[in-house]
Order: C-alpha cells, then sequence, then structure tokens
C-alpha cells in the first residue's frame, strides 16, 4: 500500500499546518502566492503539511482545482516533508479517486472525515471505514471535525478503526479535551497510532501530556512561533512553553475573532497572509474576503505583533 | 435563462416524486431498474421528477453517474413531465457544472440546499444566492434540509431571494408546520413562488392550507396514492383526504420505521421497491441495504398493504 | 383519586388559554389584573384555564407566589370551567406538593413537564411517570416542550404512560406536526387521551385531523377568536376556518416578533394584556417587559387589529 | 455583605469537592452518612466544599431538605474551610431565598448557574446577574454548565459580570477548554477572580497554565487524590502530576461510565461511596441507584482500584 510513504514516520509527529489555498477566483489557484506560503512554512521547520483540509476550504473547491493544487504542492515540497492530502468527501468513491490523485503526485497520506451529508450511526460510520480503507492507496489519518460534519467518531469507533490496516492518527479538531484523553487511554497499547490536536489553542497541553503533534492553522502565518511551542513542550520546558503559548493565544485572540461567524479563523489566516504579502486573501463561495474594515484591523494587528514574511 | 422551461409550469404545482437511484453498485448504476421506476411512477400521474435529491442519495455518487442519471432520465421522460435535477453541492463550481449537464439534458429546473461543510450565516447565504443563481442556466428551487445540512434559509432569506429572477420556489423538508406557514404570509405576494411540502405526513394540511405540492419520498411507491390525496385536498374532498392520509400514514410506519438510525426512511423505500420488483436495494455508502431480517419485515408490509407494482 | 374532577370531561377538547400571571413585582400578584383577565377569557368562551405553565412564568415565580395563584384562580372560576395546574419541577417532592395544594384549592387536573435539569434518558422518564401519577391527587396531562425542558418525551414513551392510571392526555408544544400525528396514530386506542396541541398557528388542521384542543398563548389577548377558529374546524366549515386562521396568524405574526430572544411571544402577550388595560405587564427575572419602543410596536398593532378587552 | 467571608480567601484556590447528598429517600437526608462523607473528604485536605449543585442533586431535592443540608453541613464543617452553596433556580426569588439560608447558617459564599428553564439571551442574563447580586449577601461564584441549563455563560459576560461588587470566580464545567483559555485572558487583569475547573480529567493542565482550583466530583471518593495532584501541579512536579494524572483518568473510566446516560458519572460516585461504607447510594427522582449488575462492576474496581474510606 505504501508506495509513498518511506517519507512518513511510523508515527507522525510534530507541527503539520494545514495550508490555505490560494486563491485568484472561485476557479483559479494563485500559484505563485502558493509557492511562497510552501516555501514560508517549510523555512520555519514544520514536520509536514495537509493541504485540502477545512482551513483549505477543500470541499468548496472543485475536483479539478483540488487536483491540481494536489499536483502543485508535490512537485514543489519535493519530499522535503510529508505532504497528507484532504479526502473527505460524501461521496466514496470520488474519495477513492482523490486518494489515488494523491499518490500518483507522490503524496505520503491521506486524511479522512466522516462523510458529512447523510447522519450514519456509529456502526455505519465503521462499516464505512472497513470498506474503504482496504481501498485506499495511500495510509489514513481520521478526522474528528463534528461542528462541521454533524458527525462524531466516537472514541470506540477509533479505537476499532485502529485495527484496520492502513489507519496511522487521527487529527482531533472538536477542542473537547476529555475525548482527547480518552483517545489517548484508548489507544495506549497503539503505541505507532498519532494523536494529533487540531485546535492550536491546545497545542502545549497536548504535547506535554503525551500527544504527538497538532494541526495548527497559525502555523501558515508563524511557522516557526508554533515548532518552537512543539518542542518547548517535547523538552518539558515550562517557562518557554508558557510564553510562547502566551503568542500563541494572542494570535488567536487577535486573528481569529474579527468579524462575525464561525468562519472568522478562516477568513483571519487569509487575509492576514494577504497582508504579508504571501498570497491572495480570495476565498471560495460561500465565504467573501474580509471587508476594508475589517481588513485594516487585521492588517493593525499584523503590524502589532511584528508578523513578517521572514520572521 | 429557461431554454427547456416551456414545460415547467410558471406556478408548480403537484406531486413531485424524489426519484431514488437504484443502483448495481457503489458507481453502476442499475439502468433497467431506472426504467422501470420512471413508467412506475409516471403511470400514477405525478407532475413532475425529482432526481438526485437526499432521496436519491446524490451527495453518495459519483459526479460521473450523477451525470449518467440525469442523461438517462431525461431522455427516458422525453418531456413528459418537466424534470428537476438537485444541484446541491459544497462547490459552487461543481453545482454550476451539474446545472449545465442538467439543461444540456433537456432538464427544466434544478434543485438547491445551502452548501453544507461550512456553517455560513443568513447574510452569506443570501450574498451566495445572489451570486450563484445569475450564472444557472435553469430556474432554481431552493430546498430547506436542515437535519441534513446543519444550514436553515430563514424565512426572510426566502423572503429575499424571492426576488431574484430565475428562483421559482422552495421545497421545505424540515418538518416545522410554522416555518411552512411563516413561509406562506411571508410570499403570499408571490403568486408564482412555489411552495413545495418535503414530508408526505404533512401533504394533506399543506394543500388544503394553500400549499402547492409535495415532494413524497413515498410517491416512489404508490404514485397514485399520492396523486389522489393532492387531488382530494385541493377539491377540499375532506372525507376522501382523510382516508387517503391515513393510508399515507399508514405506509408512513409501515416502511420508514424500520431498522435503526435516521436513514431507515431510505433504507425503507429501496427495500420496498425490491420487493415490488422494480429495482435493486443496493445502497451507496456509508449505507448498506436492509439485512434479511429487516428485509422480511418490509416484504410483510408490502404483502399486507397490498403494494404492487401495478397499483 | 379524582375528587375535583367531575367537572373534567372524560376527554378534554376545546380552547384552554395558558394564563399568563399579572404581576406587580417579583413577588406580588397583581391581583385586580388577573381577575380580570380571567373574567375576559372566560366571557371569550374558553373551555378550560392552564395556570402556572410557560406562558404562566412558573419556573420564574416562588412557591409561596403560585400557591396564591392557584388559590386565586380556582375561587374566581369557581367550577365555571375546569383549571388545569403546571406542577413542572426538577424536584418531585415540590411536584407532589403543589398537586396537592392544587387540589385543594379545587382544580381539576395537573399538567407536567419532564424534569428539566438532569438530562435523563426515555426510560427514566418512563420509570419516573410510573413513580409519580400513583402519587397525585389529580388527573395528569403531559405536557411535551423539548426547547425549554431539552427532553422530548418520545411517542413510544407517551404510548406506554397513556395506559397509568391517571394519564389523561397530553400538551404537545413542540411544533413538530409529524410528532403529533404519529401520537395521534400510536393512541387511536385510546378514545379518552386528550390530544392538545400547544402552538396555535396549528390549532386548524390539528382539530381538522383529528386532534381535541389546543393550548393558545394569543387566547389570553382574544378569546372568542380561537373558540370560533376551534368550532368552525370541528364543524369542517372551511371557508370560516381559514378566514380565522388567517387572523391568528396576523396576530402572531404582530405580537409575538417583537424584539429579539425566543421570549418575545411572551413579552409580546404581557404587553399586548397591559395594553387592553387588563394587567401590568411585568415580568418576572430573567425577563423585563418591553421598553418604549417595542411596546409603542404592539400598541400598533393592538389598534390596528381592532382588538379590545371587549371584543 | 460578607459577614461569613472571613474565612473566604481574596482568590479562592484548590480542591472544591461537589458534595453528593446521602439519601435515605427521597426526601430524607442519610444524616450519619453525610457526616462520615465530611470527615472523609476534610480529612484529604480539601479546601473548601460546594454542596447542593448538580452532583449534590441539589436540583432534584425539596427545599425542605435543601435547607437542611446547608444547616448540617455548615454546622458540622464548623468553618474548618470555606462552604459554598449552590443556589441556582429558575426563580430569582428561591435563589435569594436560598443564599439567605446560607448566609445565616454561616457559609461562605454562593454558586449561581443561569437560570434555567427559558432560553434567555447573553444581554437578558448579564441583566439578571447585575439585578441579582447586589441582592445577595454572600460573594457569588459563577457555574457554566451549558449541557444542563441549555445557556452558556459567553466570555464576554463573565469580563462583564466580574465588575460587579460581590462576584469572586466562576467555576467551568463545559469541557471546553478553549473557553476556558479565553476566559483566563479575558480576566488576567482580575487578579481575584477565581478560575475553577469542573472537570477533574483536566484538573492538571489547568492548574499548570494558570487557573486557580477545581470542583471534582471524584474528591467525594478519593479526595487526597486531588488535592495531591493540584499540589503537584502548582509545583510544577511534571513526573509526579503524569502519575496522579492517569490516575485521576483511571478512576474516571472505571467509575463514570458504567451504564447508560449522561447521569452515569453520578450514580457511579454515589454507589462508589456506598461500596466504600461512607453513605447511601439512594438517589432522586429522575435517577435510581444502580441495580445490582451495575454494582458489582463498581465494587470490582473500588477493590482493584485500592480505594477505601481511609485512603
Amino acid at each position: 500500500m505504501e508506495s509513498n510513504s518511506n517519507l512518513l514516520p511510523r508515527l507522525l509527529r510534530g507541527i503539520i499546518p494545514p495550508l490555505v489555498t490560494p486563491l485568484q477566483d472561485r476557479d483559479t489557484l494563485d500559484a505563485a502566492g502558493l509557492e511562497r506560503l510552501i516555501e514560508h512554512v517549510l523555512a520555519g521547520g514544520v514536520h509536514g503539511l495537509f493541504i485540502l483540509g477545512t482551513t483549505g476550504e477543500a470541499p468548496s473547491l472543485s475536483y479539478r482545482l483540488r487536483y491540481e493544487v494536489i499536483e502543485r504542492v508535490c512537485e514543489q515540497v519535493k519530499e522535503r516533508v510529508p505532504v497528507l492530502v484532504g479526502i473527505t468527501d460524501t461521496s466514496f468513491v470520488e474519495s477513492l479517486n482523490i486518494s489515488r490523485k494523491a499518490r500518483d503526485a507522490g503524496a505520503q497520506a491521506v486524511v479522512l472525515a466522516p462523510p458529512y451529508y447523510f447522519p450514519a450511526g456509529q456502526s455505519e460510520l465503521l462499516e464505512y471505514l472497513k470498506h474503504l480503507t482496504p481501498e485506499l492507496p495511500l495510509p489514513v489519518f481520521l478526522y474528528n471535525m463534528p461542528s462541521y460534519t454533524k458527525l462524531v467518531f466516537e472514541p470506540e469507533t477509533i479505537r476499532a478503526a485502529a485495527d484496520f490496516p492502513g489507519i496511522s492518527g487521527i487529527k482531533d479538531s472538536s477542542g473537547n479535551m476529555i475525548y482527547f484523553r480518552r483517545l489517548q487511554r484508548l489507544l495506549k497499547d497503539h503505541p505507532d497510532f498519532s494523536l494529533l490536536m487540531g485546535r492550536e489553542e491546545l497545542l502545549a497541553e497536548t504535547i506535554l501530556f503525551g500527544g504527538h503533534g497538532s494541526v495548527c492553522g497559525g502555523a501558515n502565518l508563524l511557522p516557526q512561533l508554533y515548532v518552537e511551542l512543539y518542542n518547548a513542550a517535547c523538552a518539558k520546558d515550562l517557562p518557554k512553553m508558557e510564553a510562547l503559548h502566551q503568542e500563541v493565544m494572542q494570535l488567536s485572540d487577535a486573528i481569529y475573532n474579527v468579524g462575525r461567524y464561525e468562519s472568522s479563523f478562516l477568513k483571519g489566516i487569509k487575509c492576514a497572509l494577504s497582508c504579508m504579502g504571501i498570497c491572495s486573501d480570495f476565498m471560495a463561495e460561500p465565504f467573501h474576503r474580509f471587508r476594508q474594515v475589517e481588513h485594516k484591523v487585521i492588517q493593525e494587528y499584523i503590524k502589532e505583533l511584528g508578523i513578517t514574511q521572514n520572521r
């Protein structure tokens, strides 16, 4: 199964930014922006890239564009770090199609949330994973994101799925730390099963208490900050960890809470990247880039926090 | 805009079954079954067909298969009734793609629920409709289905969207009759805006109190029953209406509540169609056809209710 | 058990207003207002009174005040119609206490929603009813109000409880007409079990399709309108029913949607009653009466709709 | 205002067990059990007691019984530690009544969740706090418990309320660590505002990252374990903290997940206390003690974990 995965460690650890997808318009990639973004985050020392996730606006993109993103990213990364590709889809066949494209392009793994239209039960979800994973050509990371998919992967479902060949870990974006702790306990006999935190505000405590890494949206902006925080937590250097954690919280407060609606974090990141000169802030429907007034607020923050492309 | 829509009345009324999609396996159509199904419901006197909706399992099907369904259905219907095509998608571009396919194949209208991954606000939804509808090549029916899409089209959003050219009506599957009544009041000055009920248990009162029609899953099985109930309600023939309403409720109790989970209605309809010899009961992931035990229960009901292909 | 219930028909039918509780301040009854209100609704021909429900703000009142309400209402009604008393409480013992007070004061029945703090399961709810009802000194109407209590009485739970001695009916305020229809079917062999609709917007169709009555907040304002609509629906006089239904919808649109928050219907009714000169619009915490600006809007409506104390 | 509060530190810190209420039957206290329980937890070194909270089943108890609990606990504690009394109620007047009883009995503070029947908006909640707190005779801790009360105290509401005189802190039982972190940042200029964690699984990281204490249900059983974990986290002794955290997680897994339904944690604690010989496991409606089969499971765990009254 694992044609491209000698690059993927047996246990994935560290900071894996969920890359935004720079766009010129709803169906045209901002290719130069994508290039700059990739180099920016790799320069920060991240341990992998996750493309076509929620932060990557994957569900809003055409398949054609998603395929283009996969090819360009893999081509440019050139195996410097593992590339994980989101394949979540309401259609099993389309998930397979994307996963094959990912394998062909040289990606290392795929990431899969529950199919998010029909409200399936846990036994249906487990059966779904049982059917799907043997057909997938790359290792799979599960993705728990109940506020967007409506469906939760219950801890017992994850525990059962962890025995399927090819399932390598989970990214939990529920924000529910008790859920995450429960996963840790249920999976303590699976030392190769990677437990990744999807909310950067919880990165420090995740690592300190035995989690393996984090998928941090803010690492699009300040990759080095998250890598340093990860390292401080691994080293159990509490004073340094606390100081960096406060920087993460400050960025979260500043960038993710401008404007209304739950999509603020996404608009904030794209807007900040545009202020930093890295890529366009165009967003695919149903969203739109921030208007002048919110843009200004973000720009102020960027200056205030001293965020630059080269930091 | 309305190249194929001289067939579509200015105000769509009546019974429009949401066609199931007969499958041989997850990516192969049961083409003979689809043919039989279409002739079965047309023989029942329905006023239109709605393909690729929730009952049609559209989100679970590959795009290739969805396109095949559109072509085969339009070809066989041959303009005997209007064909409405579901184009709901998380990606604006893919919704456009399907809508063009629908126009090319000769369909009369498209049906659109909110993009269902990102939790958009009402102003974002309205903006989405404003952007999308001018590009759509066919008249649009909105589709309110909050339990599956997470997002509700608030009555005021519908009211505002009703003024956009090309928006012809709404199908409400919320089951919330107070919402439906509120729509009726807000849209009383839009005599050409079609108000369709998506829950067959509420068909009778919908028509009696001024609604225009209904998208009834059970009309896959017994199209004539729903047409007769619609006619009785239009004629305000209360005794006949009450008797037929009880038959509808009996079918709903019998067929939609076998097995666990919210998907029971879908599995029940496909299973019953298979018992009737019309088409296969294969279901696309994340679902599976009923097993032996539930199949037997449905078969009993079919016999008991006297449902046959020719009724 | 049924010391006061010879007044209560075997099957309760008709319009039962959920009386507001007129207040001078948070713990002082507006006794004169209460008197006027009672005479106003009785003059409208209603078939019973429901006190200390949601519209009566019961959960916000002290026990002392609730007891005072029970006594004053029973004393003034003097068995002209049955009085139903809300006894919903998170504490079983306090529910018992209120029910005894109700019996002693001469009330005819009690109304009980699930205990609404702890999230109990259906089997726990059924057990709760099994324990509680034998100790209650008056017939019980169940009360389904999931948006306030978090807990739904599932149809099967109601069906099972209907066999307990002393359970006489249900008031459903869920607004879910499919739920109500399901109750009708499950209870068709219980001809003495009263099915009451808690949402006045659905009164007409409830009666027309075999329901028995309705608990209508608007009947505090215009009791006769609701009684006439009930009668028209019973008589299957469709044109009259439709006309009166439109008046009910107009009142609902006008009075219940002023201001923000879900509590608007409650504030609207109290404000309208105050405009009509019937009673004070003071509200117990956590709510407050409408301010000047909303008050004016309601006053305009009252004038426009021609609502007066003597209508 | 603070007649009894010289015992209450300006900033409350440490482990405050939410005491269960030992019962003989639904309205009779197990007074000897309560005495043993109090001595058991005080012997463990806890920093305060919280009575009549969710774990104390307060909403299920009669007022008479709640008053008895307040008096007996205060009398026995004899100011060895501060006593916090839950006064949450849907009725403002009854909350006041309990708070006065608490002051008279010698308690040090009260704990208040939102009134939990009517769905109030944030501005209504803030107004509610503004009205209520000046009348309360003791310092107040707010209580965020959205899964039971339906209402969340939004961080901005807490921030605004923190300026009202007499509001001393918050207990957050949401389990949402991002919410807790946000509170910490919003209140960093309120050094006397106590931030208490209501979920013991998150105790360690709460303290380590600057929270002040925790209300831990498990401290009814093993008070010393939680006190030691609190101390280890304060001392930033990571190895000890990690080891004790694992013990807490083990207890949580073992005792709180027996049986179905959300109430399992409550039934588990009472059952374990009964196995330990401390008090009765009777529960007030709508709950019931564990039956034989679950009781045995808990008993096994107690033995396995080596939990005894004197540990």
